[in-house]
């Protein structure tokens, strides 16, 4: 079994992060909107915090007491010049998310507003990626992992890892199932996969006898469980059934916050 | 076995349409823009002509004599008030099908522009949808089958049809396989499939040993064979095992012309 590791994939990609940044006209400045409150995204932008300091990339983080105040200062960051990047802290409020669509697509280093989405789906070149689902991508390129032909199923269908792993998956000729909570007969598509994705956040879902032998796991769930951080698959019970795995921690995680940095970086290249 | 048929599907989408043109603030006026000599395309633009006469919208042909007078005649429509819709006649030079992006999201009648199809995956609900693949979905809503949990298989990626109508079938819950020319397995995938949908344009492709008794067949395939058209799937070898199918011609092809003027009338709506 062999194991896929976020740590090795990572450094790979953040190897030309410094030359990258040496050679942009405009030094990258992001900000990050949200509503106070939220603490379960607050690791998340800690973490974004210390890497972008990493790099000296600007950092600002912009709490909002309530939604009128977030639209407020997003009306202003928007039109900040200064500012080259944006993205919003999650979960947010239905009332809020659409604008998400009104971040320039330039600025929008996540990737997921609709002009990047569509970018996306029509396999143009410069589209900003939503960081997970490209870091699935990047792992299975480190690991030279040749998909085509073969059959993924991918479990999730959210905007931010499931769809944009589609065109992504395709583009690697891969054949694609995309299975979620609604789907019958789950054991049986992914008993005919090669390579399983998950990402749905249940903890441990996945066990060896839904899956078939030697299947190559990518696991995107991140999930607390007794005051653990695991994914989506019980790792224990199927290492010693499977080709490869990405581990939780230290899988799919860390490649994705290198890759915010490369978005990040990109929008201004 | 039940023949789904087109001419129904297309009657009930067209019942609304005088109604709503009655209710626009502004006629709807398109423009279609090709390059001499592409006689295969004709065919359909006639089509679209004719419809546009029946329901008095307006319509203009221009054909170019080549890449540079296509650019230039494609400035001046873009640039043009009068104008509601814009599409250009299939296959274009690769030189200028990047000018679709240019089209203004409003005024892309065939919905196949980055803006549109980003709103199309992220699930917002003014996108213009591809007629082709909006097609099969009104093809399975007119007849009333359940997609919820139900393996569906699209046999072909395209984006037109293939890739527009993965948003839309997992809006009906449907697990979804996309299958094209690597895959491997392709009758596996098919023979455990509910529904099937071919998409590949290859004259009678699919027989009935390759799917699994009672499946529904959605035929998009348009071919010429011995002065005949026919669909991607061998009608006389399925039409037993099958529990229901959409013949060709008469099937998805009648609808997609009902959603053209649909997407037109959307677009001054």
């Amino acid at each position: 079994m062999e194991i896929l590791d976020g740590k090795q994939v990572a450094e790979n990609i953040k190897k030309d992060f410094e030359e990258r940044l040496n050679k942009v006209k405009i030094r990258p400045n992001i900000a990050v909107l949200g509503i106070k409150g939220d603490g379960a995204s607050d690791i998340y932008t800690r973490k974004i915090k210390k890497n972008c300091e990493k790099y000296r990339i600007g950092f600002k983080l912009i709490l909002s007491e309530n939604v009128k105040d977030f639209k407020k200062n997003f009306k202003e960051i928007k039109d900040d010049e200064s500012i080259t990047g944006i993205m919003f802290q999650q979960p947010l409020d239905g009332n809020v998310l659409n604008l998400i669509n009104e971040i320039p697509a330039q600025k929008d280093i996540e990737g997921i507003g609709i002009n990047n989405m569509g970018k996306l789906f029509l396999g143009n070149e410069d589209a900003q990626i939503p960081c997970t689902s490209k870091a699935v991508i990047k792992t299975i390129e480190y690991y030279g992992i040749n998909l085509e032909g073969k059959k993924v199923a991918i479990v999730g269908r959210s905007s931010i890892v499931g769809k944009p792993l589609i065109p992504q998956l395709l583009k690697k000729d891969a054949t694609i199932t995309v299975c979620h909570s609604k789907t019958k007969n789950l054991v049986k598509e992914l008993q005919t996969a090669d390579v399983v994705i998950m990402a749905i956040g249940k903890a441990n879902f996945l066990k060896k006898e839904m899956i078939k032998k030697d299947a190559i796991l990518i696991d995107v769930g991140i999930n607390f469980l007794d005051g653990k951080i695991v994914g989506d698959i019980d790792y224990e019970d199927v290492k010693d059934y499977v080709k490869a795995i990405t581990p939780v921690p230290g899988g799919i995680g860390i490649v994705t916050n290198a890759l915010l940095i490369d978005n990040i970086i990109r929008s201004v290249e």
